[in-house]
């Protein structure tokens, strides 16, 4: 393993990691701007075919993570309001 | 430039731009856990590692941006609490 990939990894760990307490925390959805939040998904979205095109694991793997989290609140956010 | 390059900056230019209204909003500092806000600067930073060794500049510039905006909410979680 190359050690830029260790470095994705880590960097991949500690921004997801430090988004799920944030996931817990939403269960009032009201606060998020739905512009914004499709903003950031489309943006999930293009990291990930960027990855893909880069074939970089780390990449991939925190924005398939991330995608699916912040999908949730998205998703709760559409049935909340 | 190479398509994948062209991928990134659209995904550094949503990400952080959806980034930005959450860094206005957030003035009451209180309701941020500072040691999971530590963990996500460590993944910031590790991210820019990681741009610098894959000479990414979509990386590298949505990481210095986003090192900036979140480093000034740390900066004022530290003085107001």
């Amino acid at each position: 393993m190359e050690i830029s990939t260790i470095f994705g990894y880590i960097a991949a760990t500690s921004t997801t990691v430090s988004f799920i307490p944030q996931v817990i925390k939403t269960k009032n959805t009201k606060s998020i701007s739905l512009l914004m939040y499709s903003v950031y998904l489309v943006g999930i979205i293009m990291w990930l075919v960027y990855g893909i095109m880069l074939n970089e694991a780390p990449i991939i793997i925190a924005n398939i993570i991330t995608l699916m989290l912040s999908g949730t609140i998205f998703i709760l956010k559409i049935v909340h309001g």
